[in-house]
């Protein structure tokens, strides 16, 4: 049956207690969430648990020391394509997946493998977190975790016992990205409708005039996601993929 | 509460009734799912849920007429930049997320959306099968649909009705994909060991034979997911990704 209230009421969770979560839980989450779709069954994904202090301290750092990557168990899920190549070259076979499209597949296929155990996980009580800083670092996580030719980290769930108090985020209503048969562009007035509620919540005024600004956008674009940063990470993250073996 | 059934038994389905989905409860499932997290709570998505029959019929074409490409309702997640760069340039902001790290988080955002309405789906009743072949025609799929620039589709969801039979998939032990701290490479016959259920299964040694193969992993490389498309659709989706104002 439906569970409502747990999608309506989930929220991210960026501050854990010190427990280090159960490594058989999170063997029977992983084996559970390993039941969602993959592209033809391959499974294209890797996952690496991580909770020695030593390797989650490089961890934290590269992805900027932000609360989240403070947890006590970092959960890296890649896009892999090494098990089924080798699996192929140990089978005659001669697989040809060093390229963009096959590395796509296998990020839908770690995605959404990640999004499966972060559903599970929250159901088990465990909060968590996605770390967006993995494709900005990828190089570097890729080194401290050994991360052979074609496989490259997507996402890093950060996982912990919650220790925060609870505050559901807003979201855009429906209609900011919800459309029927074709995408028919809003009209400015309607897309603007959309942000209102949330550029109106005292929080987010807050946010704006700690960082100097004027509108909330702003902050998005010069603070958060500044064009100068998405460039350069877009480049490393670029020549990663092709120094891994998938060609662009 | 955790429904491990659910998880364990869950399957994609590929044959649907002829009833479409109600629209309002699609509407409130993709409500729901909007829940799930999103890149720094921007909502990198939009989400095209297409019924008439005329659109339909060009998007199963598109979808190479695989059975589930013919169900009652495709529903189509796109990476989406506009509405967030529109919004900017309406509120005094300098935008810069035409380039490839901006792509990879939209497409994470649209990615964790489709799953969490896939969950919600099936637990509606509803029978669901992603369509890899979203990101192989992409051009087309978005002209269908009207997509704008910064609009790019990266699943489909094909929903309906269950039609068929059940059967549960199966999956690789979690030895395959699971690594402790770092990734410590599996040995050839360790690997070989993680494929071999899934080589003696009757209907995979009947899939092997149908193709006139000597091993499963053949039927993948030279079949499935041959070199020489995978690199052709490759092109077209990189192609794709720059003409749609995504530099790479």
């Amino acid at each position: 049956m439906l569970d409502e209230k747990y999608y309506k009421t989930r929220r991210t969770i960026r501050r854990y207690k010190p427990q280090t979560p159960d490594a058989q839980l999170i063997d029977k989450m992983l084996e559970l969430a390993s039941h969602a779709p993959t592209t033809g069954n391959m499974q294209l994904y890797s996952v690496i648990v991580t909770t020695e202090k030593e390797l989650l301290d490089k961890l934290a750092i590269l992805h900027f020391k932000q609360p989240a990557s403070l947890a006590p168990m970092l959960v890296t899920f890649c896009a892999d394509f090494n098990r089924t190549t080798r699996w192929a070259e140990l089978s005659d076979a001669n697989p040809g997946f060093g390229n963009f499209q096959s590395f796509i597949a296998a990020m839908l296929d770690a995605t959404i493998l990640a999004q499966e155990f972060v559903n599970i996980a929250e159901h088990e009580g465990l909060g968590c977190c996605y770390l967006g800083t993995t494709t900005y670092n990828a190089p570097d996580i890729a080194s401290v975790l050994g991360l052979p030719s074609l496989v490259v980290p997507v996402v890093t769930i950060a996982v912990g016992y919650p220790d925060e108090e609870w505050h559901t985020s807003d979201r855009l209503p429906l209609e900011s990205f919800r459309y029927k048969e074709t995408y028919t562009p809003l009209t400015d007035d309607q897309l603007l409708a959309c942000y209102r509620h949330r550029e109106e919540l005292p929080e987010n005024q807050q946010f704006v005039a700690d960082n100097n600004k004027t509108t909330l956008a702003q902050v998005f674009t010069d603070i958060r996601y500044p064009r100068n940063n998405n460039e350069q990470f877009s480049t490393i993250f670029k020549d990663f993929l092709i120094k891994n073996g998938f060609s662009l």
